[in-house]
């Protein structure tokens, strides 16, 4: 089949490699039908040294189980499904609690001989665990939206929930990306009254403000702080969802929260030291948040995408055939895709 | 009358200052019959700067009301009170939230032309917000018990709380000294199954078995957090009650911890940066906690205290005439003393 390698910084290539096979009973084969591309893929196409061993790319994808394994019980040929962006039991004590990302059996796809989602075919290990199935069929037009499930959706969705975001509250989000859109649609869903988008790209966060932003503040740094307190009476939001990863945007989380208020960061930080000191400390500032586990999330965030209540699909603004799928890594690179479909 | 004053490090003296008067109707004028050494105390008594300026010491005091200002309601004179560490309205949105430690109105007791709480009398301001009653005489065996809400019992507590320790649950308590051992209590009280305590003053961490922990830790670091993850079939606990506020007890904190769990940090933090990079984010840890808003949770621990229930009062094993405080900052950070009892 062919799938995405990523071979050194800024070299990535369209390959063939062999076609996954059930390899366990609880293994299932599935066609992708539709992937993307994520914003934390971009770490390592502009970072990774060259290697032999080159990484196979993707994580987002949903498709049509052409294959299950003996032990299966919850899926058979035909069904479609999305995958989350981990795969995991779904049985053990941290998937109980809702930590599929801690599943003691779980990994990440295009590691340690599982595909990657950006190819044809995925074998997804603990298939009943890991896979949800959709009700819709290969060709809906609501696959854009139910693919925002795998990963950007959930993540949104992730802050908001660790954020404690209730009716009524007031919510920054830090970040005009995918994820901060996903965070302003996940706000307003949970009842969120002030929600100010921090984003300096202008078809962002006007697409941020047709999903629920009520003010949207470009400035930066200190100038950025004053204008959120300034729409806050001074005193900053209850809520922060942090949706960057950079050591500016936690700076500027601490800047905007109010007073006993919760920081949750879902962007992937590119950071190891969190500047959180005694003044802070005074403040009552408590830092959540974390990679989502998006699984646990699926099923409550469907049916809103299925009635049309949200539309995360659009977040993708551009979509290509894998074998282009180089352009579309320059294209968010370059920040002229906000988010990429890729269609097998 | 007669206060403690801070002249530099080391340097700490009983000295005559002027008799506070009520300056404004909501000021109340408060005797005090008990008050204590705090922790936090020791960081200016180890490293003030000489200064022409010498700091009024102390923020922990139960005593007698002498005389009520014009507007306070709901105090006269010959209550028997409490206070917490710090002075608040008690009407302000914050204040209302339970942040009383954020009060628009409130400030520090020893600043600002407020007396410390290491003399003969002190002037409340706000004393209809700041005061707790306590339905006691001023010859009561338990005032000690009952001078730990103003501090030291509520700073416990607060890590216990905004940890989330619920019935059933496993917490490790970092540090034996009076607050770590506050934090035991507290955490037995919400109904914590499995305790750990990792200190290494045997005498505290007798302690802190008489007050609830199940299990001991002495050694620290790597070798500490390994003794820990055995004690909890590998994992950690779920919630982290951080009572030090040194890096290495933050690091500990993420060595211990649970993935998907909680550290709760009320040891007032000597560092700005924390630790907290992709790994933990990964694990899905939150770091919450801060200074404790005492007046908070005043009235509802002081019923446990009242019937016997807790006993926070023995962390205190010395006790002094205020002419000795001196001998008891000594005690203190000498590792001689728990916590210090002073008698004005």
């Amino acid at each position: 089949m062919r799938a995405t390698l990523l071979h050194a910084a800024d070299d990535i290539r369209v390959e063939d490699v062999a076609d996954p096979k059930i390899q366990r009973p609880t293994d299932t084969l599935v066609r992708i039908v539709l992937s993307c591309i994520c914003g934390s893929d971009l770490w390592p196409y502009k970072s990774l040294p060259p290697t032999d061993d080159p990484r196979h790319m993707g994580h987002e994808f949903l498709g049509m189980v052409e294959e299950a394994g003996s032990e299966v019980r919850g899926l058979r040929r035909g069904d479609m499904v999305v995958a989350p962006f981990v795969y995991s039991d779904n049985t053990c004590a941290y998937c109980r609690e809702g930590l599929q990302t801690s599943c003691v059996h779980g990994g990440q796809w295009g590691m340690n001989g599982v595909d990657g989602g950006q190819g044809q075919f995925v074998r997804v290990p603990y298939a009943d665990g890991t896979l949800v199935k959709l009700p819709v069929g290969e060709d809906s037009e609501l696959l854009p939206d139910l693919l925002t499930l795998s990963d950007v959706l959930c993540t949104g969705y992730h802050a908001a929930r660790t954020a404690g975001v209730t009716r009524g509250d007031s919510v920054t989000v830090i970040g005009d990306g995918a994820v901060g859109l996903a965070a302003v649609i996940s706000a307003r869903l949970l009842g969120a009254e002030q929600i100010i988008l921090m984003g300096r790209h202008r078809v962002r966060t006007d697409l941020g403000r047709e999903f629920g932003a009520t003010d949207v503040v470009a400035e930066r740094g200190e100038e950025g702080i004053a204008r959120v307190r300034e729409l806050t009476g001074g005193e900053g939001t209850r809520r922060v969802l942090e949706c960057v990863g950079l050591k500016d945007a936690i700076v500027q989380s601490f800047g905007v929260v109010r007073d006993g208020g919760t920081i949750s960061r879902v962007g992937a930080p590119q950071f190891t030291d969190v500047p959180f000191g005694f003044g802070d400390f005074l403040r009552n500032i408590t830092l959540t948040g974390g990679v989502a586990p998006a699984r646990a999330y699926i099923e409550e965030l469907m049916p809103y995408v299925l009635d049309g209540q949200v539309r995360p699909g659009r977040v993708f603004d551009r979509t290509l055939d894998l074998e282009d799928i180089a352009d579309g890594y320059r294209a968010m690179n370059d920040r002229e895709a906000l988010k990429v479909l890729v269609r097998p």
